[in-house]
């Protein structure tokens, strides 16, 4: 049977005495960008705050965060933001949260997560007294937020000190997993407490909001511990340097390199700068074992023997302004890749990424290197837990309701019917997407599972569309973009005709310009027909007798011009037509 | 042992008396657009002539096809085109070889192959004349081609009739595979004739060209038939209408749906333009066994009872403006998706077409339909044989010397090495790129094994850019795309202001426009202080006493209105300035 769950027929009482909401603002439907509210009458937690990177869909935007319009209409009920861990997608929109839209509330999170926070409002230039908003919780802390009681439960991530919450509401208890694995050989974390689970299981859970990422996959996730032969083989082999390359906030792989390192002789040296954010910052906070008397100089990394040197280096995706990648485009400027090399991409391309990333690749290969990438050998693991997972996750908390989370429609939707093929009710599992609010209430009295009577039901929408950061603005205008798209497409013809409105005479010649329009070897075939149509259609449109008006005129230039560069180039710019008034 | 083959120590000599040349103008170093050729004193074979679809870092553009310039400064000694299949990355330039550049010599291929050609010249309106320049051939044939004596061997692939090449020359028997892997089971065509191939390895091999495509893969691909019974089981689990997307070009997916629709009681109805195209060239030369009779009407497809629909439709990638995603996205004119429908897309995305593809798939999610893919269930298998395939033909040929075709650099390199593996020597493995010629000659008799004795090098390079196709012109250029790049990332801010020469003043108000660049919340804090700057700026540079041609106007105010944009607004657009002359 499918779980199929798009039917809206219930809406929402228009009183929410009572009410328990769940209201998502970024990450279902999507990935990235999470941010899930959970609302109680006078009470609203906010879980996640996270930012996206734009695709090739959203050119020149820096980035996409929630729609914060239904947060910022309900500030003053919000209590606090709480964080599952320290990953873009779940903390990138704090710096607006706290700079732009000025909404002061404590956050909360662990050591590592916060650490990166705090390092990224300091970057962001915000104040002193937002900065003392920043809390520290651990898996032992119990918060008071408004109606909620909230407590953290440790998970597996690539993510060290990524955490679950547990957020106790008049109506029940809610479970977000956050991003998670079951990890039984973690390498920096302890596995996840199932015991605390389970305990939570029996009390009752009401509902668990639960990680979707992986719901494509069948089979458990395997340990971060399972690569640990392969990249040891591969140290084995090396004769020369190593390059190891993957996320630097994946602070497990980071020890595994180190570690590695010691053991055949090899001392560590980092390159780029964000491995310098987050390495510091698990130094400091003792994730990473490793002293930073040990780091290699740029000078050791160039001129120790190549067996003696390890590099733990940016760039796993490709990025275009990562150090990985400026090795392999020879810009870089303090290193190079050399033929007795070895670099090995300890990560798996992000969809979207595969161009960038597999360029990458190959210039990597042209320089000589030995490259090692997950194509051919097992030195990646997913931070996030398969549909076994989830069976397992339920399995713990037998929730009453279960809401897939973070994920892209499919995602979400194979995780609802994963929970449904290990026996939960269709009726009880709710797809939402962003703006789509969930709403519960008590119809009852506590069962023999320690619940009350429920019902819960398909709310109104709320507003979430996408958020773009674009330089200085940030906007819901989508026409920008369409107008990139298409400038994108076939360039841009500027036209402008000088004008007199008292004759409506042209004065001088029209002044036509391209950019992203014409190949060198078109110059002559454009200019001269097209000042030509121009002007006579100009004539026409201004001869006696002819009523137009300098709209009109512009209009019907434009028009003509479309006509012509399609016609006679086969193709669309945007043509940009305007009368230069002159009295 | 690494094969790293990028020394480039030895170069030609002058005279090609004698001398074998590969000139690979496609194909190698990047995915598509394969061509090849070989070339002995006075004769050039041409071996495909394929385009390549553009990526996101070509926008606009239509195709990308081989670069030409060594083809035709040589033309006179063009003796044929071979084809070995007829995908778009084999056959696509020939439009172009033809009507554009007037390359008139005689196009060799399978029938199936021949039946795409002549449609695709048809459809470009090549003339009745070139069109005769068209001729079949199968696996019997030997054609004399200058000093070449060709015979062809089927091989298996996506596409039926798919051939590899033998080229006798006067230096020996080069083998070029073409796109392949072996199928002891195919669906439509016959397992490889392995005993032919090692006849030819046992009578002397020089070279071998073969497909790296799968080159990152171990395992062997496995055979079309491996898919059927997850397939039969979907058929069976479907209880409304089924949908399978593949390419249209895949006949024995075709043939394989068509099959088990007979079976499970249902018929078939094709829906997408190049489902036509192909189904139809394929029933008329009996590699389809489908009666037109049998085939679902539109009004079927939608009124039928859903057991008894099955459609064959175009899309599996989620292009734009394919069938299947347009029924995703409902904007489809005859047909839509329906929840009971059962989506099957047997196919998997090509590198880039990731977002597209997953879009896609989202969104019949969404329409309440069950959907099949690659992630979910074996329902695709490659068309190339992987590393144990090039493995199997190394053994059957035994070549003196190996060049890996089909991939981009790192298939390349992979497959180099695998060959390296199985036993020849790396001086005897050339990784050629686009561009990069490798010659060959005899400098003794005969040997054991039947070859005469030869030495080969890399030669000096041809030019091999990509020529890209975008409306009417066909060009080099590189420059127009990178101004594409900059509109897309920035939009465009045009300014244009009325000059009198004479007396060096602005005539009217600066005109400034933008497309892509501001956004609607910015519109007044720009205009006016946009308008001021260039007001100022221009008095400035036109005051008594101040020395500046127009040129130097233009220059300073677009300048200045980069620095307002970027420190303004936080962007880079692109900036047009220009003065409208008028005396």
């Amino acid at each position: 049977m499918n779980v199929q769950m798009k039917e809206r027929q219930e809406l929402a009482p228009t009183t929410n005495t009572g009410v328990l909401r769940l209201v998502p603002l970024g990450g279902l439907g999507t990935i990235g960008k999470n941010m899930m509210l959970v609302e109680f009458e006078d009470d609203i937690l906010v879980v996640d705050a996270g930012s996206m990177f734009p695709t090739a869909e959203e050119p020149g935007v820096s980035l996409i965060i929630p729609d914060m319009e239904y947060l910022l209409d309900n500030r003053d009920r919000v209590r606090a933001i709480v964080l599952t861990h320290g990953h873009e997608d779940h903390i990138g929109a704090l710096p607006f949260l706290l700079n732009d839209f000025g909404l002061k509330v404590p956050i909360y999170g662990a050591d590592l997560t916060m650490g990166v926070v705090r390092h990224k409002l300091q970057d962001q230039r915000v104040s002193s007294e937002d900065l003392d908003l920043l809390r520290v919780v651990d898996v032992e802390s119990r918060l008071q937020l408004g109606c909620f009681e909230v407590e953290f439960f440790q998970v597996n991530h690539s993510f060290p000190s990524s955490m679950g919450a547990s957020i106790k509401t008049p109506v029940g208890r809610l479970i977000h997993t956050g991003d998670f694995k079951f990890d039984e050989r973690p390498i920096v974390d302890d596995p996840v407490n199932e015991e605390r689970l389970a305990r939570w299981g029996e009390e009752g859970v009401l509902l668990l909001m639960a990680d979707s990422t992986n719901a494509e996959e069948v089979s458990p996730t395997n340990s971060e511990a399972t690569i640990e032969d392969n990249l040891q083989k591969l140290f084995e082999e090396a004769s020369g340097r190593i390059f190891v390359s993957t996320f630097a906030s994946n602070v497990s792989r980071l020890q595994q390199v180190i570690t590695l390192a010691r053991r055949n002789g090899r001392r560590v040296g980092w390159v780029g700068r964000s491995m310098f954010t987050y390495g510091n910052n698990a130094v400091q906070l003792n994730y990473l074992d490793f002293n930073k008397q040990e780091m290699l100089s740029t000078k050791e990394i160039n001129n120790l023997p190549g067996q003696e040197v390890c590099v733990l280096i940016t760039g796993s995706q490709g990025e275009p302004m990562s150090a990985l990648n400026r090795l392999s485009q020879e810009t870089h400027r303090d290193h190079d890749i050399r033929p007795t090399d070895t670099v090995i991409v300890s990560a798996s391309p992000i969809p979207g990424n595969e161009v960038a990333f597999y360029g990458m690749i190959n210039r990597l290969f042209r320089l000589g290197a030995e490259v090692l990438y997950h194509c051919l050998v097992d030195i990646h693991v997913s931070g996030h837990g398969s549909q076994r997972e989830n069976q397992r996750m339920l399995s713990l908390l037998r929730p009453r309701y279960f809401v897939p989370v973070h994920g892209e429609y499919r995602h979400l939707l194979l995780n609802a019917r994963n929970a449904h093929r290990v026996g939960m009710h269709e009726d009880d599992i709710f797809v939402l997407e962003d703006g789509e609010v969930l709403s519960l209430e008590r119809t009852g009295g506590p069962g023999s599972d320690g619940l009350p009577e429920t019902r819960a039901w398909y709310d109104e929408h709320v507003s979430a569309t996408q958020i773009l950061v674009d330089g200085h603005v940030i906007s819901d205008s989508a026409q920008i973009i369409k107008e990139r798209h298409w400038l994108k497409e076939g360039g841009v013809v500027s036209c402008v005709i000088g004008y007199d409105p008292r004759n409506r005479r042209m004065l001088g010649q029209p002044l036509i310009h391209t950019r992203g329009f014409l190949y060198p070897e078109e110059e002559s075939e454009f200019h001269g027909p097209a000042h030509q149509l121009v002007t006579k259609l100009f004539h026409k449109l201004t001869a006696r007798g002819v009523r137009t008006s300098p709209k009109d005129i512009e209009q019907d230039v434009r028009r003509a011009l479309q006509r012509f560069c399609r016609s006679e180039f086969g193709r669309r710019p945007v043509v940009m037509s305007k009368l230069l008034t002159l009295k």
